[in-house]
């Protein structure tokens, strides 16, 4: 297909393949960032027994009764424990427990009483007030009852999942397979930085740009090549690394010069191309393919165009195989701060700046090839085709970066 | 000193502790999130020459007058180069360069005519539109210029920095050296996951916690243990990393109880308390203080206090030592969106949810032990001394976690 629509673009990439079947169970301490893939039930309940909130002594509220600065009851102080400890005892009438923050209520006691509201007596306690059953008394289960649902399959893991697993006894965590990628910066006038860039070329972008931002989502690409404009070469590279990755994503020769290299090497490889051009700025020339049913995307070599596209049609294609749901494309309403006064011929995504439902233009530079102004901007507005102008209030869709 | 108010805690640390003067020069591609130690300026300008923006000939604007389908010129294609290579030749009037996009515009042409408006010739080119100097011509530096300052020291480095970066021809960056944490939770009843949890002992929540909370701002921390509530042992295990570390962080012991034993540590190793008790809840019993001039924040050993009082005060700390402000409490305005009817008698910090400038709750749980109520919260509510309700549509300070 030829010419299509972004959100068509998108059905038929996502349709095309399937989420990634392999995990790995890893250290929970390590497994922050990661999709777990296994809904996780509570093993125990927490706290896993009824425990003291306060320092103080655990008693049978009974024996409280009437009990007052004026009227004090006393106690037999029949042991002390401590956070971490516990009594095998059975608290009878007229007997107390010494009992600190956290440690478990010895059973038979049905209330603790602050140990302000003592003489804190070692052997004999004082008691000043009255209690009723279960005051002072943090029951088991208070935070998670055992067979809670802790976390849902598909979920990014947090800190605070990492505290509660924990909390758990869960020491290891089942998480979806990351997607193995491998990225092919094409074309002959790429130089790699650091070595001495000879009359005619220019350093790379696309490499740096996509690999950081990867790098960022948590997908490190396992395979990062420049290659220059020999469709053989790329076509044998890419048919070397087919099977150890889950994904290939090109940038340059998408375009209709006779440099634009990646139509011959689709067709060398008999790759299966699904679609070329999507109605869209920059980086119109996007492809996408499949080989030995494996999805390759090739975006423009224009360093802001790919950037547009890989976050356009790059993030759907990683969320469905990472089973990540945190990649999709987030879509917001804005309001803009700025005029932009060029009419749009095609539907074009321009950099700003979002902030609390308001979008501002960083700098007025919207050249695709003004990669530095993208410092600083955090989104891309949607800009619908045959827009003549985006003035100050209007209300703009905006795709978060 | 004794209960202090949270801002002056915060001025106290801060005041008491140097940003790390050690830097390390690690390759580009690697250094996403890392923080820059340098103002870095543009080695070369970008695109390093004039360059053509598309498919056509280069030419004398002077040789098009008059030009158009009617008036065809013609003129002598003298050379042809793609992206990536270059002509020595300076051009005549009545000669052409064919020229691809991305490639170097030769010396002597001050055009570009797009190659529709030709005839695609190849020895020969015919003519059928006039043109202007610098149409379709872009210049070199027109993306950056020479001198220019990419990137502040104090940066964090995004993926867009490491694409101009990359297009300046840089591989190495100078970035700041990490602070080296050390973690110690303490408490008898800290069990481990993964090991059998013997009776009236809880599972760690804190380290797994905290660790991951570090992680997640790059700053795993190096040592990271678990330590019963021997005053004795956890001295001298402060005592053992001290010159290995930047910033301890410790959690339990803090309060006013026997087993509070962080006091006798401190007192053991002969560190400086700094202050000890902030005027807010949860938490309330936090302590400073400094030890061989390094910090030792000392957390509350309940987790959801540690958590709280680690966003308040360890951020601040962080963001000194690291040299990086993204990790400065972040206080925003939100209106609630929900009602919260207990009085609070001390300031108090709630979790909730905030979005778009709203504020929510998430769950109704508020108690210090509801770990797993943090589940899908972003913020904490300020909520000041004295309030008696938050009601709908009520201003209020947040802290965005």
């Amino acid at each position: 297909m030829i010419n299509i629509e972004l959100e068509k673009a998108i059905k038929l990439m996502v349709k095309s393949i399937e989420e990634i079947k392999e995990t790995e169970e890893i250290k929970l301490i390590e497994a922050g960032g990661r999709i777990i893939a296994e809904d996780i039930y509570a093993p125990m309940s927490n706290p896993p027994f009824d425990r003291s909130p306060l320092d103080g002594y655990a008693l049978i509220s009974e024996d409280t009764k009437g009990a007052s600065r004026e009227n004090i009851k006393k106690l037999t102080v029949v042991e002390c424990i401590f956070a971490g400890e516990y009594s095998e005892r059975v608290l009878q009438r007229g007997e107390t427990v010494r009992i600190m923050t956290g440690a478990k209520i010895p059973k038979g006691a049905d209330c603790v009483i602050r140990q302000e509201n003592t003489n804190y007596g070692q052997d004999e306690v004082e008691i000043y007030e009255e209690l009723c059953e279960y005051d002072n008394y943090c029951f088991a289960g208070e935070d998670i009852k055992k067979e809670d649902l802790l976390i849902r399959e598909g979920a990014l893991l947090t800190y605070v999942h990492q505290g509660i697993l924990s909390s758990m006894g869960i020491s290891k965590v089942k998480v979806k397979a990351k997607p193995r990628i491998g990225l092919i910066v094409t074309g002959d006038e790429v130089g790699i930085p650091g070595q001495q860039l000879r009359n005619g070329k220019i350093y790379d972008s696309n490499l740096h740009l996509l690999y950081s931002r990867l790098n960022e989502f948590g997908l490190k690409p396992i395979i990062a090549e420049i290659i220059g404009d020999s469709a053989e070469k790329v076509g044998k590279r890419i048919g070397e690394i087919i099977n150890d990755v889950d994904l290939i994503i090109t940038t340059g020769g998408v375009s209709v010069g006779e440099k634009d290299i990646l139509h011959n090497v689709l067709q060398l490889i008999d790759a299966n191309r699904v679609f070329w051009k999507v109605n869209l700025k920059p980086g119109t020339p996007a492809m996408y393919s499949l080989y030995k049913n494996k999805p390759i995307l090739s975006l423009s070599g224009n360093p802001f165009a790919a950037l547009t596209t890989f976050e356009l049609l790059g993030r759907p294609v990683l969320a469905k195989l990472s089973g990540n749901d945190n990649l999709q494309l987030k879509q917001v309403n804005g309001i803009m701060e700025d005029e932009f006064n060029k009419p749009s011929m095609k539907r074009r995504f321009m950099r700003a700046f979002f902030n609390n439902g308001k979008v501002s233009f960083h700098e007025n530079k919207h050249s695709s090839g003004m990669l530095a102004s993208m410092i600083g901007c955090n989104c891309l507005i949607d800009v619908k085709k045959g827009t003549q102008k985006l003035g100050k209030g209007d209300n703009v869709n905006v795709v978060l970066l």
